[in-house]
């Protein structure tokens, strides 16, 4: 099976867990339902999640013990979307090929939305904490650091206000929640403490900083089907981005010297690291 | 002491603990930690945190164990308030004597406070989590279900739809938080099958649903000075009350037999109530 297929097979497979993790049923109006629903279970590539139980799996741990922190960090991915999109934030209309949260439900109940998936997240993480719950917890902390206020939302608020360390906004943005998959994964399963962590740190580092680059670069070069959302929208909204600040050119020099690191990061750890090697290569050169 | 000077001082002390938790120093936009404090730091009577403290104090619970969750339970509460201030949400100006938080920050800024606080009561959950944790993270799920999707967030969803099922709205929209502040403490020391649970929590619905109902009719009888926020919002905004629906002296009836129901409650309760009592009185019978 091609890289390819394995991850969207990964990804098909995670999606089921996820519909079962939203199927409810809830005790709210429908319309909440149905937009928390609506953006979680839109597609997407699952990176996160999939990063997450395939790290748990390469050191033996139990997959689905960590499935719940897994599911909380696609539910947190799926809120920032929604909010991002908002009128008052990127003010997007297309997300995975789709109408955007809002545009469907309408401001307000797109809010709610994604504060109800925050919110769910926790509630997933809470009632999946295993016997041996230490490692579990642990990992649970560094899920929600990374997603707060020291990390995405951090980086989301300078983005938002047009900040200028794009180093602060790219490694808070995007790279602090891909580090906790990576990570979540392998301090449920090893403990904090174990010498696989540095180096997987390493490589969740230059896989992030690349993912966001790559954006950056697919923003200016994509099209609209490819990516199924708004492309241009950067220098619209006058972000500061790589491309803006180095030009494409070097930013894709970055983008293969940042493969180059994730790849040495791995080759120090002592486990089958393939498939995380595979998903390096893929988001550092994939077109959509 | 008073009742009302017993209260303030207990706010005070909690004001004291909740600065401390947000003193950071955090990692993020001046703009955003600002944002953040702001609201949460607003003043307000604390009566959540102050109900966890007590309840927990009532049973010979350790305090300061149960205190991130009274925290958490805090944030929970200024976030909602600032999400539900939104343009897009209810639209308002004034909260506590001073302008919300997207009039003074801004509403990109406004949706990312109150993410940043539901993720910062997480982590504050998560940090402290004491050695015999069982009855604290079963309280913990408690708090985090009250404040989802099937609470607080559901019943803001029906609010802002315009949804006629007062009962639902009120009961989660805040009720449900209301009653997981008292259950936290008694929970947390307890354990979910003690015998107190049930009559706390038909006390803590009583003065959740008279809560509101006070609310309601300040909102038409109180003035904004005293309240500090606008009044005559849920005429303007053509909400669903039991003063629309049932009249003022109905109200005020439905008032009075809820305080009876939460002092009948705690007459089953072979613990020293006392606090609880005058707290049910203070809400009912409250001008601000």
């Amino acid at each position: 099976m091609s890289f390819k297929d394995e991850l969207a097979c990964r990804s098909e497979a995670f999606n089921g867990y996820l519909e079962e993790a939203l199927s409810g049923p809830f005790d709210c109006p429908d319309i909440l339902a149905d937009a928390v629903r609506y953006s979680a279970l839109a597609g997407g590539k699952r990176i996160r999640p999939v990063l997450t139980l395939e790290v748990t799996k390469i050191f033996g741990g139990n997959q689905k013990e960590v499935l719940p922190l897994a599911l909380a960090l696609e539910m947190i991915h799926t809120y920032s979307l929604i909010h991002d999109d908002l009128p008052e934030m990127d003010d997007d209309d297309l997300r995975r090929g789709k109408p955007t949260n809002h545009v469907v439900f309408g401001q307000a109940q797109a809010v709610l939305a994604g504060d109800a998936l925050l919110n769910l997240a926790v509630e997933t993480v809470l009632s999946g904490i295993p016997k041996e719950e230490e490692n579990y917890l642990e990992a649970a902390r560094i899920l929600f650091h990374a997603s707060g206020i020291n990390g995405m939302i951090g980086g989301q608020s300078m983005d938002i206000e047009g900040g200028r360390d794009l180093n602060y906004i790219n490694s808070h943005k995007t790279g602090a929640l891909l580090t906790a998959a990576v990570l979540c994964g392998a301090v449920a399963t090893l403990g904090a403490e174990a010498m696989e962590i540095e180096p997987l740190k390493r490589y969740a580092e230059a896989v992030g900083e690349a993912f966001q680059l790559v954006d950056d670069v697919l923003d200016v070069e994509g099209s609209t089907e490819e990516l199924g959302k708004e492309t241009g929208s950067d220098e619209k909204n006058d972000k500061i981005t790589s491309v803006s600040l180095y030009g494409l050119d070097e930013t894709k020099n970055r983008i293969k010297e940042l493969q180059k690191q994730a790849h040495l990061a791995l080759d120090t750890i002592n486990y089958d690291t393939k498939f995380l090697a595979d998903l390096a290569d893929y988001i550092c050169e994939r077109n959509s």
